[in-house]
C-alpha cells in the first residue's frame, strides 16, 4: 500500500537522480486565480514517469535486479523505465506495438533498453510482456497500478507543498491514475484543506466514469490526441485512491487541449504534450472553482510529435484570426489578381500562398476561383481585410 | 562603470522581483561537452531584459522616479522596461515604430506602459524618444550601453557560478552587447579560468566586426530572423568590455539558428526565439573548443511569433525528411491517383495534401501533374517511398 513513509523514501531515493523541477508562476493564462505550473515536461525524459519507475527499481533486491525489468509502453513510461534502469545499472526490456512511432522507439533505445516489437495493438504487446515476465522472472513495472510507482509520482506532491506552502488546489492529469493517486495521497495527508482536482480528455474519461458508476468498466474505445492519457480502464488501486482522495474530476475537449498547448508555448515558452496540457486547459476554461486561490497545474510531460505540434499551431492561428484561407470567385478578366493583392498589401496583411484556378463544375463559365492564404495580426485585422475586399466588390466564399 | 559591487547590488535589488531561473542539464543537444542551459526564456516577460531595466530603475532618486522613464524598443527591452516600471511603481513611456507587430505592442501595453507610435523606422522612433527625454526630463533607459543595465544582466553570471561552480565556459548571445558584458565581467572577476564566448547572427555581426577592426562601425544593413540581436552597431561601453573580457566571438547562420530552435523544442521542451537560440546553435555546430567541458549556453529569450515558429518547424520537418512535397507527372489515364495513394499508404506514410492539375504550358498535352504532401518518419523512410514510386514507373520531379 501507499504510505507517507513510502513517498518520503521515494523522495530520498530520487535525490540526485531526477530533477526537482521548478515551480513557475504564470501571468495571464488563468484569469481568476494565481496559477502556477509544475513543469514536469522539463523532467529528464520529458515526463514525470521516471520518478515512479526509478523508485520501483531502487527497491529491488540484488537477485531481482539481476533479472532486470520488463514493461509495456510506446510512450513516456517506456522512456522513464529505460532511463531509470540505466541509472540503476540494470537491464530493461520494453514491449511495444510494432507500429509505434519511430521517434518514440528511438528515444527509448537511446537510454539503453532492449525493444521488443510486437505485431498488433497495445493489448497484444501487453500480453507478450506478461508472458516474457513469467518466463524470465524479470520484474514487471506497471505504468500506474503499483504502490511503489504511485509513491514515486507522489514526490511531486511533497515538492509542491515545499515550493508553495500556501497552495489551495492542485490540478492533475489522469490517464490510468498513478500520478494523481500519488500527489493526492501526499497532499491530503499533509495539507487536507488543499483541493485535488483531476482532468481527463473528453474522449477518454475512464476514471470519471468509474467514479460516477462506482465501478471500473473499460471504455469500448478512446479518442483523443492526448495519447499519454488515452487509457481505457483505470487501475484497481488508483481507482480506490481517487475515490478516497480526489475532490472532483472534469474533462476537457481536444480543442481546449490544443488551445492550452498554444497558450503554454506563447505565454510560458514551454512545450507541452496533449496529456501534459489538460490541467492547464481545465484552469483556462473554468472547470473548477478556483477564484482567488493559489493553484498549481501539473504540466506532466512535453513529448509531443512536432508534426502534431505544427498542426496545433496552425489550428490556433486559424481560430485566433492570425492566419486565414480566403476563397474569392473572380470574373475572368485582367487585373483582378493585382487588385486583390493590392487591397491585402495596403492593410498590412501578408500573403503566404496563392492559387488561381479556372473554375470547375460549380462555377460560372466566365468565373475563376482565387484562393489566397494570408497572415493577419488578429481577428479584427482579418475582418478589416475581408471588409475591404467586400467593399471593392469581391464576394468571399 | 561596471563593478562587481554593482552587480552584487543588482542581485540584491532583483531578489523577489525577477525569477532566479533554473539551470537545466541537456542530453543529446551537444555531443562532446556537458551542456547546460540558463533558460531566461522562462524569465518574467520572456527574456533577461527585465534584469537590467529593473536595476536601473531601482537606483532612481524620488525626483527622478517622479518623472518616469522613457525607452525605445519594439521588442524584449520594451517589455522589460514596462514591467520593471510597473513593479517599481513609476510611469514608463515606450517609443516604437508604428509598423511594429501588434503582438509586441499588446505585450508592452499589458504591463501598463504608455506607447508612442512613430512613423518610420527604428531610428525615427529613437530620435523621438531622445527629444521626449529632453523635454520631460524622464530617465532614458538604454537597451545595452549603460553600466546599470549591464550590471543587471551580470546577475546571470553570479547565478551561473552559484548553480554550476565547476563551469568551464559560458556561451552568450550578442546584439548590442549588454548581456555578455555583464556576464563576462562577473565571471572573469570571480572565476577567470572560465571562458566566455559570444555568438552573433551571420547577418548581424557588428560586434565581431568591431573586435576585428578594433573600431566601432555601423553595419549598412542587418539581415537575420533573430530580430532580438539584429543590431547595427555595438555600444561604446559594451565594445570596450567585450574587448577586455570576452574570449572569442563566432557567428551562426539562420539555418543553424532554426535547427537549434527545433532541437530545443523537441529535446528540451523549451520555446526559444532566434536571438535566444544562437548560443545553443553555436554549441551544436562546434563553433568553440568545448570538448569534455562543463558549458552553459544562455537561452536569452523566448518571445517568438508563432507564425515564425510554425515556419521554423516546417523547415525542420522538411530538412529532416519528416515532411515532403512530391511532384509527380502522370499520364492522364484512370487509376493513377489510386495507384500512387496505394504505394504511399502501404509504406506507412501519411498523405496530408493532394493537388491534381491538368498540366500547364510546360507539360505534354496528355500529361497531368500530381502534387502530394506526405508525412514520413525520417529521411530513410522518405527515400523508401520515393524508391517505391520510382519502381512503379512514376518519375518524381
Amino acid at each position: 500500500m501507499v504510505t507517507l513513509e513510502k513517498i518520503y523514501q521515494a523522495a530520498h531515493a530520487l535525490k540526485g537522480v531526477i530533477r526537482e523541477t521548478d515551480l513557475i508562476k504564470t501571468t495571464g493564462l488563468a484569469k481568476d486565480c494565481n496559477l502556477y505550473l509544475k513543469p514536469e515536461n522539463l523532467q529528464i525524459t520529458g515526463s514525470f514517469k521516471v520518478r515512479g519507475a526509478y523508485f520501483k527499481m531502487s527497491g529491488l533486491s540484488p537477485e531481482e535486479a539481476a533479472k532486470g525489468v520488463v514493461a509495456c509502453s510506446a510512450g513516456n513510461h517506456a522512456q522513464g523505465v529505460a532511463l531509470a534502469a540505466q541509472k540503476r545499472g540494470i537491464s530493461a526490456t520494453i514491449f511495444l506495438p510494432a507500429a509505434a512511432p519511430i521517434s518514440k522507439m528511438e528515444a527509448t533505445r537511446r537510454y539503453g533498453a532492449e525493444l521488443k516489437l510486437i505485431d498488433g495493438v497495445y493489448d497484444d504487446a501487453f500480453n507478450a510482456s506478461l508472458k516474457y515476465q513469467q518466463e524470465t522472472g524479470a520484474v514487471f513495472v506497471h505504468p500506474f497500478d503499483d504502490p511503489d510507482v504511485i509513491a514515486g509520482q507522489g514526490t511531486i506532491g511533497l515538492e509542491l507543498l515545499d515550493q508553495l506552502p500556501e497552495i489551495d488546489a492542485v490540478i492533475v492529469p489522469i490517464g490510468g491514475g498513478g500520478l494523481i493517486s500519488g500527489i493526492a495521497y501526499a497532499i491530503k495527508k499533509l495539507k487536507p484543506s488543499c483541493k485535488v482536482y483531476g482532468v481527463q480528455a473528453q474522449g477518454a474519461g475512464s476514471m470519471l466514469q468509474a467514479l460516477e458508476l462506482q465501478e471500473r468498466k473499460a471504455l469500448a474505445k478512446v479518442s483523443t490526441f492526448a495519447d499519454g492519457i488515452a487509457v481505457k480502464s483505470p487501475g484497481e488501486l488508483t481507482f480506490a485512491m481517487c475515490n478516497e482522495y480526489v475532490d472532483a474530476v472534469a474533462t476537457v475537449s481536444d480543442d481546449e487541449i490544443a488551445a492550452a498547448i498554444l497558450a503554454l508555448m506563447e505565454q510560458q515558452k514551454l512545450v507541452a504534450e496533449g496529456a501534459g496540457a489538460v490541467a492547464v486547459a481545465a484552469a483556462m476554461t473554468g472547470k473548477f472553482p478556483l477564484e482567488g486561490k493559489n493553484v498549481c497545474a501539473v504540466l506532466s510531460g512535453g513529448n509531443i510529435d512536432v508534426n502534431i505540434l505544427a498542426k496545433v499551431i496552425s489550428r490556433g492561428l486559424l481560430t485566433s484570426g492570425r492566419r486565414a484561407d480566403l476563397t474569392i470567385p473572380l470574373t475572368d478578366k485582367p487585373g483582378q489578381l493585382e487588385s486583390v493583392a493590392g487591397i491585402i498589401a495596403k492593410l498590412g496583411a501578408n500573403v503566404t500562398n496563392v492559387r488561381h484556378d479556372q473554375g470547375g463544375e460549380n462555377t460560372d463559365i466566365n468565373e475563376c476561383i482565387l484562393q489566397v492564404s494570408i497572415e493577419t495580426k488578429n481577428m479584427e485585422h482579418l475582418e478589416q481585410v475581408k471588409e475591404a475586399l467586400h467593399e471593392e466588390g469581391y464576394n468571399l466564399r
